[in-house]
């Protein structure tokens, strides 16, 4: 592919807030991986953002003075045909939808979160059917293309897109990004000499091991972790984690763990934000708007500083370098949800798992890694099997395999199920043809 | 084996209130099963029992006029030497033990069950000890016997002796038998024409099919069992299944499902029935009191019907069958907790499952089965890595696996596992001696 | 099914010689399988030997006075249509391909041999559109009648349907009963008290373990074995085993094993019996001459003893047994070729196995085996790839997957793949439609 | 390790006449590796060749005037003391040895080969005691150093070492680097811009895919191969594939492939060159003796040129260059042997496969590869399950699994293996402890 001049991608859900990211992204790179055309794609509810964001785009790109076009366009399939990559950063239902994510769940006192738990399923069942049809678009317009999912849930929707079409797809998370960058904070190392061995789904990933030149400094981590005062993501509250949990758990947990293993503190805590700033959906609702009156400004001609505290940092930049890695066959590791295929050999061959891999012109080759131990096994199975209901739901519409998803879920109480379900997809039912019938 | 005159049984915990159940069972199968020899074998702390029943079974045998020595004793190893089977029925440190498991757990407001969860795990810890113990008897002094145990956590405690020992062991539980005695009535078929898929973890067992002469019933038996009354299992409370879980499931829940499927009206109910009535093994001990009043009659000369009411009924007849089964090499099918060896694919080779198998003079073949669907697939190996750790705390006193199997099982909530798990250490400590450092 | 008054049987290939076993074998179980229809179906070229056979079965069946009606037909559907059960004994190509099997391969100095390497692929490839065909027939004209497949190579014919159709199907073979009447023998013990474990594929299962009552004798078998006389099959030299190869192994091979154990012997048999006597094809042919003179003579009305040295003895009992363990649930256990489904860990799941069963009205359930040692698996699994890539050519008529099925059979020289497959393919083209291009 | 200064590195059987290009390869790199200290040791047999091999080398590193203290030694411990990499390169019985191993077979009418079939298990026999010692000196004195095994059979030495050692190894060979070269040829590209995707064991390795900056290019390789002349390794004869085997393969075969696909065409070659210029190891001596006529020379201070015909080039370069990328964790692609652990989906994960791999400062990650191909899984299946016996054979003493070791392996006709392993075990005994009792 390195020989290919003039790089095309498609950004699916361009007026997102985020986009100012990737298009610093594209232009600090621009010397390795010369994009040519960008086009930036959104819906018609969505346009209002896209050409705001969208003028913000083409102001930072003559600022930098290089060969790049910038396209704005509510026609996806101009957008993909013959593109190179495509990213997908849209939100289906915008952020009304992600707050009643959060909310139906709370109502009936179980974890309302965007990606996790019943949210998180809702999630799923409302972007399926778009993510299908723009593979689709993908098959006929550009075969060859890869697809560079962000679009949350993203381990599910990789998964769906593995199994469900033939497209080139990696998912990405800013999760194992932002762990990578903690991990190096508390060992005190530079972030390239850092190498994490991740392993997990998204959202409910492991760091196994911490490697500095070869050896393995996990216990170290753990040890100064339990010890001393560090962040992770913006957007989950900063529990820390005991002594007693990191030392019998071996592994560095993610922040999402805390659902898991926090399942109470973290319901609370909910609860009582809902009630004083309200949920993270409204909070983010609050930030986009200040965000876009920022990047109204024609004078902006670069990213600005305040989308730090929006909270998927990282995010853009991780694709950009991945793209790169790709285009150039770098042979670098990355964080990606990518096919199990054997992998990880507690979870079956056609899962999407989150994994430090090898990436090439080629694709990607997930690190082997031995048998996990059983505290890591156990959730990671049973949130598999989760996932693989909720795709089964997403894709055929089929009610029963929603239900026993919410059921087998760790974060979802089972005497509620059926009404629990009932009101996602009620509440949903304008982004759920598969359930129109 | 069929050819042996004279066959010896030690009965471990034969001071038990289910005793006479198991007398039942040899005499009235005298005639196929020539039990020469029964050892009851009790501890110190037991002698008081073993007297009563014993001398209410040695009256049952000599009223049946039958060919069989009944020996009461203290010393094991008497009773193991040469046997040709070994039943398990004893339970470490009593009632008062399990009336522990159930108030540990509920003061951190979760699930206090004698076999599942937190209560679960403790009694395994204690029991793990001093299986192995009766193992290391039975290898040096009746290394060919057959090991049929019913103290519970039976699945935990089978598969702890097929990883930790050489004896041949298989587990029982009376809880598939009720079941396929209910399908049998809701099918209203003789039991005799029956014949269930059972397959999972003891206490978390699934009735997959039902076969009434090569056709599967499983879903006329599950509507049937959505729109009538059926009853279960007496110690566990009778919550009716809905529909909606029934059809998404597509397989009969175990009466312990109830823990799983619906945590939070299980958990309101033993609070309150702690409160009122008193926990399940405080209303037992005064049921067993009753019982042992009733055996002192030195008129009776039978199993006594008030024993129905004591919660593991079927369980000796059980044990009677399968006895039966392996000396008469009788190729009959048989529900018992067997080493996986690749029959439940989602499992690990060298966990035990409940399952359907055939039975031999040369042991158990559980029968193969297809691929389980995700909804059970997901649950099922949580609980069994959960099982894993635990079987590595009780054997090797690892406080990170007993920390981590609480973590990860799904009736623990995360927050509270320290102190829960402090709790049940330090209260149980002079039963469990691999703690004691 | 046992309720179902009235079966009826559709025998495919009803002119063989073999049918007066068959007859023979429903008369003598008629009380507990009352076979009312029995059609014997064949093709035109095999009408005056289904006409002289078929008349042989009909006054066998009025001998015996039992009410079955005997149909002769020459329209496959008529006889499928409703059936209970559909048995196929079919030869495509009659006796001449046979011969050209056995032919054609020595031609190039290599096993020539009617199921086994490069014959037994040619025989194959002209089944696997006949049976296709049979199966299609069956979905839609007997939904739930059961196949027992007779037709050689049973275990890829097996798996062909269990690939490629929707029908019940189980694949029977007379190799391990006569192993297990040997194994008695050797034993000197009855038949019955006899449980021989047998795993592996059709004509290359290994005899594991050999229970009398419990115990395994698979030790004191090999040792007399090694020491004595005694004979297996008809068709096949019979070379003795040498201690070490039996010693070593551990387990008894079949007789099919001395193409592989002893290749160059078996080789050189091979070709001076085609110089002097004729092949083993050849030979056959005499002898069913014969046998059909014997069947025209009106006075015989019952099977003649002249047919045991034709070579398939048991063949035909073992299918009746097979179905009435079906039709009445009985719970036995038979020799049976089944979808491997995990039970052999170092196979594919969808692999046909050769394994000793439990048989129900619901099915065949392959008994659950340990890991095989590497001596089994290596040969095992390279055969299983050879059968694989056989079923790909015959299906889809895949000349490189018979190529490389030829190259990897362990009885076949790669230096003459081309030629020998083009053979092959050349001289039997008639009967090859997949080829015909 | 990078921070380390003053690698040093010991080369056990130093003697050989490889020495000069790994000496070579040191120096060449010595800006990135810098080796400060360099062990050369040997047995006392192989001395005067030490001497004469060793003096050279000084020769060479004073010439290139760099900081590389080269010692000669007959101390094994003295010299893996504290050793950061050992190499392994040593031949036990010499190349009279090597010779024996040819002609035994041959005698026997069986293919007669240094690494494959009979004459590479005699090689395993004699070696695998060796070498487990070697292993238990670096777990006491070099616990943290990498073993770099080359001594043939690579695959089965190193799987022993995996196996029955906790020592850190890779094993490496020269047929991929080869493979590597001549495919670059025939695509005509830059070797560096090509990554092949190698799968197999050890001198049973195929290419599974050819890519040139992320195209596959696999299919035009055969092609090309098909119809050119091109040549691959020294030792072996350089028969054409034909154009059928190349496309229904789908791969591109190693050059030991052509004992398994050409058997009949190598064996007579091999009878015919055993009668003229002698067996390939006879060849070899004559090589060997003019090699150290030619080191002998005092003026000579570099690799001289003959050494290229003696035919395992580029094996010590391929080390250099594993040795760098581990030491600088470089995260390059190499082709080595490793343990499976799950790569190949069909293999145990204790086997060692050869792989292309991700190589760093913690490792080697064999990389991930899907499931393959019917032809290519049976070959590799029976071939490692001839070596696991191998193992046991060579580990344990174990006659019967050295006799079913010989009997699956496709290379040796089961007639005659009685025979054929006394020759063996006879003319080796000196050599082979685990079989003197």
């Amino acid at each position: 592919m390195k020989d290919k001049k003039g790089i095309k991608v498609a950004t699916i859900g361009g007026g997102s807030s985020y986009t100012p990211e990737i298009i610093e992204g594209f232009i600090k790179r621009h010397d390795e991986l010369p994009v040519k055309e960008l086009y930036l794609v959104d819906i018609e509810a969505g346009k209002w953002k896209l050409d705001i964001v969208g003028s913000l785009a083409k102001r930072m790109v003559e600022e930098a003075g290089i060969d790049m076009e910038v396209h704005l366009t509510l026609d996806r399939r101009e957008a993909i045909k013959d593109a190179d990559f495509v990213t997908t950063q849209f939100r289906v239902g915008l952020l009304d939808a992600r707050i009643r994510d959060e909310k139906i769940p709370l109502r009936h006192n179980v974890i309302g979160q965007e990606t996790t738990g019943a949210g998180g399923m809702a999630k799923a069942l409302r972007t399926i059917p778009v993510i299908l049809d723009i593979a689709k678009d993908m098959e006929e317009l550009a075969p060859d293309a890869w697809l560079i999912n962000f679009t949350n849930p993203s381990g599910i929707i990789t998964e769906t897109l593995s199994k469900y079409s033939d497209i080139k797809v990696l998912g990405l998370c800013n999760v194992p990004v932002v762990m990578h960058k903690m991990a190096a904070e508390i060992l005190e190392s530079d972030e390239k000499d850092l190498k994490m061995d991740f392993v997990g789904l998204n959202h409910l990933v492991w760091g196994r091991k911490a490697y500095l030149n070869g050896e393995n400094k996990i216990s170290e981590l753990l040890d100064k972790l339990a010890e001393g005062d560090f962040s992770d993501v913006e957007n989950i509250p900063d529990y820390k984690w005991s002594k007693e949990l990191l030392q019998s758990l071996g592994m560095l947990p993610c922040p999402y763990h805390r659902y898991y293993y926090l399942t109470d503190m973290m319901l609370q805590e909910e609860i009582e934000a809902a009630k004083s700033e309200g949920t993270r959906g409204e909070v983010v609702k609050g930030l986009e708007k200040d965000l876009f009156e920022i990047y109204k400004d024609q004078d902006l001609k670069q990213k600005p500083e305040e989308l730090e505290s929006r909270g998927g940092q990282y995010y853009s930049d991780a694709a950009c370098d991945l793209i790169s890695a790709i285009y150039n066959d770098k042979g670098t590791l990355h964080y990606v949800n990518v096919k199990n295929n054997g992998t990880v050999n507690c979870l079956p061959d056609d899962s999407v798992i989150e994994r430090t891999s090898y990436i090439g012109a080629d694709g990607a080759y997930p690190l082997n890694v031995e048998a996990l131990p059983p505290q890591v096994k156990g959730l990671l199975q049973v949130v598999n099997e989760y996932e693989t209901l909720t795709i089964e739901a997403g894709v055929h519409g089929d009610y029963n395999a929603a239900y026993q998803a919410l059921t087998i879920h760790p974060l979802v109480e089972g005497s509620i199920v059926k009404e629990l379900l009932d009101d996602i997809i009620t509440e949903n039912i304008d982004y759920l043809p598969q359930f129109q019938r």
